[in-house]
């Protein structure tokens, strides 16, 4: 029924930090201390390595050694041509289709540092379990979003509560770099971020493009130490 | 002579921030306020992403708009298989060698906000001109590092004032991420960045790897605007 997303999602993983509204208020009295003094005027952007990238019904390794794991419920917004200076009036244009994405995350207590290290482990970014061509989503700005462990709802919220919408997103970062066809934005996770454990299972479903799941598996011990 | 470069080099460009140890000092004092309270224990890590990917004798356009452009001259060190936990001991048998970099951004003033936007517009990381396999290369830790501004030596520095080397870099990264052959390691740039305009020359040299040109080039005024 529509391209394999795998095809065609082959591009960069981009993530947007802060991007749902609770979230960011939750932060605001971190932003009005130093060195911030106010909140972001941008989006907040970091980057879902090559080797995180994973998929529907696979498992994601807990790191093990005392670090805490998060699953991070996501729309996906899968890019279908190069958007380089796009407006935002123009920017669904640009767009193949969504998908859902688990953006597995360590805990950041803060945004002052790069994330590779809390982010980029491999396996951490769960992106499916198709992509859903633009044509068969009346408003993807207002689409139900749903973290399930074990069966039961963990986080709930609604792309309605996007700081930046998607238009807004596409034409502040294509300002500054050519977003290519297959790169995909993720559109922020919203706030209250549970843990996670070995033999959990993680379900992210947004309404209108399915459930994508997966299971947490202990580390190997002893892997190479 | 060798393999071609851009035939080998095709993964995640991977940034080392902070590893010069006369930038890390001028740093000192910053790491000592809050947030941080003390200086990084791990390597602070980014990412170039592949629309800054950009070559030996191609062009690296000037954000303009009163932005301020600044080359960043850098070994580049290529990985030529899949490495995960491995230690430093054997963390030179992953890599197939040596090339130059040249890490461009805009300048940042604080490590507090992941650095999409300053390091990551297109082009903005020239790799080249060539690879140059490891057994070439007697000492990777005692090489020349000098950038050229038409002409005129700009920055002059030795990877010998490494913070951490390569095998401690590649060790530390791979205990959390596997680098797969193709991926590059910029291992950080020295201190006392430039500013360059367009029409410079900009040039990076590292003894016996030979020397990265690239010219600055004004913005085409009102692409897509």
């Amino acid at each position: 029924m529509s391209r394999a997303l795998h095809d065609v999602a082959t591009g960069t993983l981009f993530g947007v930090a802060l991007n749902y509204q609770g979230l960011l208020k939750q932060r605001l009295a971190e932003f009005e201390q130093p060195p911030y003094q106010k909140p972001p005027l941008k989006p907040v952007l970091f980057i879902k390595t090559p080797n995180t990238r994973n998929r529907h019904d696979a498992d994601v390794v807990h790191p093990g050694h005392g670090e805490i794991l998060q699953p991070g419920p996501a729309l996906g917004v899968v890019m279908g041509k190069s958007a380089s200076r796009v407006s935002a009036a123009q920017a669904l244009d640009y767009v193949a289709g969504y998908t859902v994405v688990n953006e597995f995350s360590l805990p950041e207590d803060s945004y002052y540092r790069p994330a590779v290290k809390a982010k980029c482990r491999d396996g951490f970014c769960a992106v499916g379990p198709e992509l859903v061509p633009t044509a068969q989503v009346t408003d993807p700005h207002s689409l139900a979003i749903t973290l399930y462990v074990n069966g039961e709802v963990r986080q709930q919220n609604s792309t309605a509560n996007f700081v930046r919408n998607i238009p807004q997103l596409i034409a502040e970062i294509s300002e500054f770099m050519t977003l290519h066809a297959g790169d995909v934005l993720i559109t922020g996770t919203p706030e209250g971020r549970v843990d996670v454990q070995p033999g959990d299972r993680v379900e992210v479903e947004i309404s209108g493009l399915g459930r994508l799941v997966n299971t947490v598996v202990a580390e190997e011990t002893g892997a190479g130490s």
